[in-house]
């Protein structure tokens, strides 16, 4: 039997899986990420994924590839990690660094795209040609795939739709830029409207909400709207507002099949899945005679950066770059 | 030797012309376009290529396939045009209707993308892997070429960078949405600011441009920040702003390895492409060590839409529905 593994390395956690040739998560296993340099990260991974063989009484000749899906740029071609925003990594030579312990195929990816390529190869976008997944989190990642590939740009770079402008001149963005889709639809996004409009209407019951748990929260607003609290109805709809101005881009840059949602805020389900598409097709640019592309909740949930970065040794690999 | 007719079809004439195997403009005509029905217009097409060849001294049998570069959304797969903003087609049978007079393969693709092969095949993108082409005109038209292959999304209607909204409930624009690119970057909507501006300051150099030529050009306000007029410099400052916050999302989502910028306004030449590329490395998110996109001058002018459209006989079809 093929086996794969698959690294999800994240600015919190390392978490790898045993993953069969069918997509079955076989084992796992994490550990903290220890960032004091880019070399230690990857001494881990090395040292996380034997010791997952070993538990799972496999050697290294019964793995067939390792993939990463790592946060920034990666250059899988030629074995890199160029650069991360969270994470010490400048021109790293990961495949190097980790083979010297794990003399496997390996796979560097980026981690939005790998949960782009779980969604399309095993979750909501199965049996797509082209689908695009955003993930609503800490910031707003997305991911291309085309034709069963990762599609990254010509240079791994890849598709950023978070940082595609809503409103010029707007809101900072921890890209440096400002207006960015990222800086209305994040979760961090909605928490900042949501200390906001709770700092402005002491009395409401979204200040309460907020006041009650110490911090805000982007499940508050939804949670508020639902009591009945006109403020955090207001906030829902600007919020909804702007995640469906960035969705209906998506479609007019990339006409994809299918825009998979997922992250915290797609916990929200049914929910906002009709109201951004309520939205989305006022927006869009799609005479009615013309096939719409369909707006779903994500599946894979906390498994898919595991999956998606051992899929990648399966041959979804990136077309913009070869791997 | 191989011939391929290309045809390019606008609101205002239907320009053909043979291409041969290697992209050289063999004999070309045109005719206005008549705009009586969808029918009259594929006749006029059939009978312009036919003359075209009699002219040419060429006959059907020496033509290896027809392409048409058309406005509005294409199904190459089953041979419709299925929708088009200014032009009389709904679900029209375009294969068939010329079929009957001009028995040869024929492929159908929408005129920004046909123009977009061009660049990418002979033109200002040629020998790129990944390219984009906006052409700054009446609308703001975009077409991109991914790996030798118009890409147009799952259904035909591709890429409509000029209907992303880089300010949300901004300008209206002609889709029915507000903020679109094209409502603040098209020649239209700098002919429309630059009416604006001369009305708001009618003393300015600008306004005695506008009001000698009876009406707004795209050209007047770069003609006027030439002269000095500080008006017309803020004017041109807020467009080229624009420009590049539309080419800098075009970036972040595709990653293109080179955008080419033509139509009317790409006229202004290597000013505008400095004061765009200044501006839109300042938008766009890319670690310093990644490798940049180019932003280039459109070559191919005039011809375009005849060898983008020629081109697609050649094999060179959209890779998002089967050709």
């Amino acid at each position: 039997m093929a086996y794969f593994l698959g690294i999800d390395l994240g600015g919190t956690n390392i978490k790898a899986g045993i993953v069969t040739s069918s997509g079955q998560i076989f084992h796992k296993a994490s550990m903290k990420t220890n960032l004091s340099s880019d070399v230690q990260i990857c001494n881990d991974m090395a040292e996380l994924s034997l010791m997952l063989l070993s538990e799972a009484e496999l050697s290294v000749s019964d793995i067939t590839a390792v993939g990463i899906g790592s946060p920034g740029t990666p250059d899988n071609q030629n074995g890199f990690l160029l650069y991360a925003n969270n994470l010490p990594f400048s021109d790293t030579p990961m495949r190097s660094l980790i083979q010297k312990k794990l003399p496997v195929p390996l796979y560097i990816g980026n981690d939005a795209n790998c949960a782009a390529l779980a969604e399309a190869q095993l979750g909501a976008a199965k049996g797509t040609d082209i689908s695009v997944t955003i993930t609503l989190g800490t910031g707003l990642g997305s991911g291309v795939v085309i034709h069963d590939r990762i599609y990254s740009g010509f240079n791994g770079a890849g598709c950023e739709f978070g940082h595609i402008v809503i409103i010029k001149d707007g809101q900072s963005c921890t890209c440096g830029r400002r207006g960015c889709f990222e800086a209305y639809a994040s979760g961090t996004a909605l928490v900042r409207m949501t200390k906001e409009t709770a700092e402005k209407f002491p009395d409401s019951y979204l200040a309460k909400l907020v006041q009650d748990s110490q911090k805000g929260s982007a499940r508050h607003a939804f949670e508020a709207m639902r009591q009945g609290d006109e403020k955090a109805k207001e906030l829902v709809e600007f919020y909804l507002d702007c995640l469906s101005e960035g969705i209906a881009d998506i479609i007019n840059a990339l006409m994809p099949e299918v825009i998979v949602i997922g992250g915290g805020i797609s916990n929200e389900g049914e929910f906002l899945l009709e109201a951004v598409r309520e939205r989305v097709w006022e927006k869009a640019y799609l005479a009615s005679s013309i096939k719409k592309p369909e707006i779903r909740l994500a599946k894979m949930k906390n498994d898919a950066g595991i999956l998606g970065a051992a899929l990648m040794g399966k041959g979804y690999f990136d077309d913009g770059i070869a791997g």
